[in-house]
């Protein structure tokens, strides 16, 4: 590489640049360290459900990890023994049965962008997901990159046991891309609980661990990422996401691009001179 | 939700509302039952394969069922302990290799129409596949939007035995997304035959049941779906199809219209109020 | 069919019927036998890695093999119990490390060319993975369209131990639709090894061969191909790919009529005539 010098000023850059580790959640626990930020739904009286309040704050904290170069990872979980039990009755259905089309709309659309969020962030996410993982709950666990699970997790997209389509929140494009177009239908049509060995198996989850180890490797694989590469695993996550509907031909142009660009970060050239070195690499994510 | 009449004209809306129950079938056995109709292929000396006749009465069936209001679910079998041996080589093959371009053409797209007609009814068709399940009974199979078969059941997409290609009725594109690329392009490329555990591994099959109790368990399936928010499982079944080739954000946006329109039907208010109640919600399909 | 005399002045067809039997090939061993072609990286002190030399070779290779009609199934295998290692560090990954971003993108657009011209010939690819398949080797099996590997084989997309992003040669878009989104992710963002016996439950494998059965079983799962009906496969490549980002109607109209086309190949009328003397067919691939 050359010698010339490369930095430039902070400042041109500041407005992409906004350190999320000072954030202060209020409907949720918001814990950033060595790069791994960790949310926890905590409300375990009542399963951590979600309510208006709370999607909006996380659909405005997924958009806002875009320029928080300080997290690398990203660790979603529920307090208490489970994950999330999805919209709360009283303060969402309750509510929403009460609304005409544009409210609605409005609603939908909000739920919608946090899942937008989740995907357009460069910070792969790791769900960890113990007992109850409903609704909007296993919307969040579908839309993360990584998902450990328990052997007595049950992730149910119960949007039919309420009177609703398994339509929310983009499942119908991604749970069939995720375990398979007919699994993925049982699920959506039925309601019915994915056990965690089930969930295993179809590919839902990467892998199940004890209850009581769940969060210790939830942040252990927040930090194997963390560790690697992470302009790099930014850029994997783009590409997931932008090639799901393109022609091969037109996912293998992309990729020559992006990797490209990848091999002009310094993390390419750091892992060299480390293999030659005979050491491992450390990667800074630039 | 409001007081106000919304009782239409029923005649406004009656080309769109035409039972199936009466539906008398000439090729195959038709039976509407509490919202569940069954089309038994019905020629079990033959292994019940598909002729002319029965490709275009099973297309238009399935057509007509978009405006059958009576019909909430759909389950497809074969009598005598086969589930469909394909396009008879007698009746079909035979014919079919002294036509020119324009009459296959007819020929395939006809096939294909069967295939798109299940797809764009409203209706989860359930398919219990038992026994044989050949070359368009392996498209049957595969087009319907839930499968439960039997450890004795042989699930081949056998084309290329007969000299042709993968490619009918929309396998190439259908049958990846359900069991994988890698898998898919075995069962094309050899022809060989699927069976019941493999299938059941590979997510072809959602369960598998016991020859004798087959029928039974795919009824009873069937009334589960039927006892659901049938509007709303059609929209599911809408957008599954619907997203197949969208991006994730219009497959978001898409979503969010969609859900929202079903938080307008009678079904989600009746959850709502059912949950409040601690009852079971009884849905009405509107 | 017709009695009409249906030759040709074979120089009307000369630019398209170039055999590949003769073709000697410098950077790997290259067999071609009774239909079936044999690749052998063999490099085997090395693990067989590529380099710019062999990957433009290979390229270059699979391209002709649009019109290699000699040809009707490919086998790529490694010499010495390891499929391939993936870019030489020295060779590959050293000079890359040096180059600026239009050359870059020549080597990207490169690599990404051997997966177009292996997902663009007609010929039906099994990849033999033993040991080591690991970078560019995990792609290159990941291309091919029938894999058979060995319990102690171990597939790595290591890209971002090096470095670099998962979005290399189209892996972001294929290797999700063969194992699944979650499972892709996994091994996209961590590059860890997957096991023989793993891939096969997930997928990647079709099946499973000792290791000193393995180019065995490629071969002869590769002349079961051959003896096939190898118009229709070709027809069932292309279709396979070329439905990857269609609407489901879309892709039944377009097998509507490559299926018309395969009718009035020679194949269907032979197979039809087999099966009414109830002989077995023998294909000729017209």
């Amino acid at each position: 590489m050359d010698d010339k010098d490369t930095r430039v000023d902070p400042a041109l850059l500041a407005g992409n640049r906004r350190p999320a580790a000072g954030y202060r959640a209020t409907h949720f626990l918001w814990e950033v360290k060595e790069g791994v930020a960790t949310v926890t739904l905590n409300r375990p009286e009542r399963k951590n459900p979600l309510t208006f309040d709370s999607y909006a704050e996380l659909r405005d904290l997924f958009r806002q990890l875009k320029y928080a170069d300080d997290v690398k990872a990203v660790v979603v979980q529920g307090a208490g023994g489970n994950f999330c039990s999805g919209g709360d009755v009283h303060e969402i259905i309750g509510p929403l049965v009460k609304l005409k089309a544009p409210e609605l709309l409005m609603f939908t659309r909000m739920t919608g962008d946090l899942v937008n969020a989740m995907r357009q962030c460069p910070q792969p996410i790791v769900a960890a997901v113990d007992g109850v993982c409903a609704g909007a709950g296993a919307i969040v666990a579908m839309a993360s990159d990584l998902r450990i699970g328990t052997a007595r997790s049950k992730t149910a997209f119960l949007f039919n046991r309420v009177g609703l389509a398994g339509c929310d929140m983009g499942a119908c494009a991604m749970l069939p891309r995720i375990i398979g177009q007919g699994r993925a239908g049982e699920l959506l049509y039925t309601g019915r609980a994915l056990g965690g060995e089930e969930g295993e198996r179809w590919g839902f989850f990467n892998r199940l661990a004890a209850p009581e180890a769940l969060a210790h490797e939830a942040q252990t694989l927040a930090r194997q990422l963390v560790e690697g590469p992470s302009f790099a695993n930014g850029i994997t996550k783009t590409m997931l996401h932008q090639e799901w509907a393109m022609t091969i031909e037109q996912a293998i142009e992309a990729e020559a691009q992006a990797q490209a660009l990848c091999m002009l970060a310094q993390d390419f050239n750091r892992a060299y001179e480390a293999f030659v070195a005979k050491q491992k690499p450390r990667f800074e994510g630039n």
